[in-house]
């Protein structure tokens, strides 16, 4: 297994060059864009790395997937999907336009940015505070790890550049879908996205979900088994941006990725994967790490399909 | 006349129960939907008005050909239009879809919300008071009213609810259309909106616009010529929302309307005029006020084609 | 006046390497780029040309405002238009965006392909030869020349080549905009489209249109006043593709533009013009018509605003 | 097993009341929208049905993932992707709009109407007979059933409404992504989507993809294991419309519904299921037949997540 991982990286890395770690945030933009590693967490609580695999990124979207529980656990689904929709949208993460297209508006789903900064405003808590608290918490515990939290550099560099996730987090408030303060909202979705993390860290977080919410390390039940579906489901159609129907079919493992370079993957039953490479493709997935996992979904025989 | 304009009044009457005031601004929603004025100002300087004429109202969109003009004449047309087009769009004024989908991004025209923001970013100025007083100062001048102020409780509204307002200069800000903070741009954008006049400060606004920037009353030049035509020529355009079309071929006289109630009009040679009815029809144009010009443009014969 | 028409060919001239004839229909790709001509039909039946006013190219677009002319005489105002709005797009002349996204569909104005294609299947006549021979007949008299006919090379090629078009067909048939049989009209639209003129004929077309319907050679009232107007107002508000609201800007004459290269334009009360240039910017209008329209305009003060 | 399938249609049943069959193509509009039925093949070949498992209906879109791997085997997956895309769309399968805003255009999957008529000029033949045979003999080997053919019915129905299908159609002919004759490709497609079937026929359709392409009644290799991996991924991204994101949440199994109202459904390594329930949702799918699949899920644990 350990020679799988060291070939994987050793194939992936034979395209970072084609790829370029994220412009539009400036902080992200200073990376080395030819790391490159990989952790996989097994059903077993057994975990294997191979290259950059303890170098540190930002989480960005894959925060996704922790607060939608959170806020699936605090709400329910039936309240959080009747302000964001199931649906994968054709679009790119941040696009505006179906916000104004579809009737009545809401976010077509909550892996992209309009989505997922609606999801954070129904976060329980009397506070940004206290909000970020219980967020953080739950990550921690997902991940198996006390120590995370968010990049201040990061953090700020995304605050005072995202005039886009500004412009969604109006509009829905406009259309009544973002519940309290728009700037609140969006510090916590920042400081969300700037939680600092290693490919160890979302292997765990890929293992929780692929055991059905139950952790591999210490047996807990951490997750309802039905919100990790719900949420491996989401990874499947809209995962990748608006490469997840191609990830779907080249690899074909439940995955989330960030423009931090990260990828988080869950193969059900099996394994949570971690894997981490700065260069992005145009569509804001890590080129890197794609290759990775399909030299892996083929030589393991992962895919779900 | 006296009679025309009477009789035109009354048949807009009959008009203003299809219609309802602008509720997307709570304070806009209080006004008595039944009323109807009108003033005309000619070419020899004369006013002449009928219904309630003398009621105040807010400018709202009829003050995006002010802040043009202004800004026309700080930076020139090469570099206003550099980042505002010229073409009408076919969609609501609060769209945002086309910021999108149309590369560069930039807004499409003056008269939608996303242009008319970024116009005011133009308008030069050391900060927000220096530039709204220049504003104000070249209102007052083109109304010949030296008393033209803001509503506050209106300002305060619009400032308070107008989501998608901010949501529009955001987008902008981060395809770098505009210029400075969004906050300070969206509060001259308010204060502007809420300026407060009635039929007579319009009319006027409208027979300098059509006596080619010449003031009818003081014989004074107070805008190019060249700008005074850009501006009818936007009117007939994109004057009247996503109804346009259908007044340029229903009434055929250049004319800008606001969700305030007002439609500002300009008989290019002739005189300015100034409707006021606050209720309005789905296009967000006043109901009465567009019947009252469809009947003076019958009677008077004052279509431009 | 002999003279200003030969400096505005001059100064138009400079500009048509910028352009090149339409590539899309095969046949209209063959001509000489550089070719440019003018008439002028003023109101008093005298004619003045200057250039290649004497080559012959097809109609196009220009075909439109007479076939609307027809079947508004044919059906009347509210027939019409609750069929084809009244607004200006935003797109580009053979989109299909809005027939989508617009409910209930309709496409937006006469002058797109859409429109256009809705308004050939509201002309009276028993089947297609019928139809087109009232068109053709109602050409000639406009035109005041017996001699029109289509050019049968650009017919085939267009209807070979008219993929996009016949999508919009089908689309608006299957909405129910469209009436008859989908090939049946779209062959009535190429042949309209291919309809051959030359500046004089098209200048006397646009001299019908400036004096309200009333011909300045016999004096006959041709087309009813308000349907002359009807046509003007949407040749300034769609008249020039998605460059409408740039034209009434810069030059500010009532125009209607074909891709054959020919630019038609009314000066209400004055004069008729015709232009021909093939050599297309990238909206499809010719390059060097619209640089000889702003030159006259400027010369003769011809702006309507 | 057989008392879960009767549980599953009584459960069923329960929702027929709150769909209606397809009225957009007459000849589906007349069929009872009271029946339901379904039947599971599963991986040693034994079938199972309950209720109206025998009725016939016409395949419909669910006929677009065979066309889908016909097209790939005669083509090759580089040749059939660089035309048509991997990716949902999140608009309806009729929908037009992206095949003008996606440039280069082509359309996103082979799921939707576009897609899967580009699908359809890509299967080999000399003519339009020649493919049809070679198609329906595809579907007979996987079906298991040497008696399929389509309704003449329903095949003529479409062809004589199917104006939205000829709309993209000659959209995509424009772009260059459809080969060939529009019309032929079109008679292609209205033929296929006529084939009739009963849930036996399509269960083991699923269950020939459930097991890699591998006949669970002979063994025989059908299809090549990659391809009936990429089918299924497409089934669970794009394979129940709009809905297919809220479909993977709720029941998580690769299906491909029709609005003739079969849906087919393959869980990996398991089985094939059938089901035909005509009464259908907004979206065009089953209503009933969604609430079948959701209790076999649930009661059987047959979500892939």
């Amino acid at each position: 297994m350990c020679e799988i991982l060291d070939s994987a990286i050793k194939y992936g890395l034979a395209f970072v060059n084609k790829g370029k770690p994220a412009s539009y945030i400036p902080e992200l933009s200073k990376v080395d864009p030819h790391l490159l590693g990989i952790s996989i967490l097994q059903s077993d609580g057994s975990i294997l790395s191979s290259g950059d695999y303890d170098k540190k990124f930002t989480m960005q979207s894959i925060s996704k997937t922790v607060a939608l529980m959170l806020a699936l656990m605090d709400r329910g689904q039936d309240y959080v999907f009747d302000k964001v929709g199931m649906e994968p949208t054709g679009d790119a993460f941040n696009s505006i336009i179906k916000l104004e297209t579809i009737q009545p508006s809401r976010p077509l789903n909550p892996m992209i940015n309009a989505g997922a900064i609606a999801i954070d405003s129904m976060i329980a808590g009397n506070d940004i505070n206290h909000k970020f608290n219980r967020l953080i918490s739950f990550f921690r515990k997902i991940c198996h790890n006390n120590s995370l939290w968010y990049n201040e550099k990061v953090y700020l560099s995304e605050k005072a550049t995202g005039f886009r996730n500004r412009a969604l987090a109006n509009f829905i408030k406009g259309s009544g879908v973002l519940e309290g303060e728009v700037e609140e909202v969006l510090a916590l979705y920042f400081m969300q996205c700037s939680i600092e993390i290693d490919c160890r860290d979302i292997a765990m977080l890929g293992a929780v979900l692929a055991m059905d919410g139950i952790s591999p390390i210490t047996g807990e039940s951490l997750i309802p088994k039905n919100i990790s579906r719900i949420v491996k489901a989401f990874m499947v159609t809209c995962g990748m941006y608006d490469a997840s129907g191609e990830f779907s079919i080249k690899v074909g493992i439940p995955a989330k990725s960030g423009v931090g370079g990260g990828i988080m993957a869950a193969v059900p039953g099996k394994m949570g994967i971690g894997v981490f490479g700065p260069a992005l493709d145009e569509k804001g997935n890590s080129i890197g790490g794609i290759k990775v996992l399909e030299f892996l979904s083929r030589e393991l025989d992962l895919s779900i399909f």
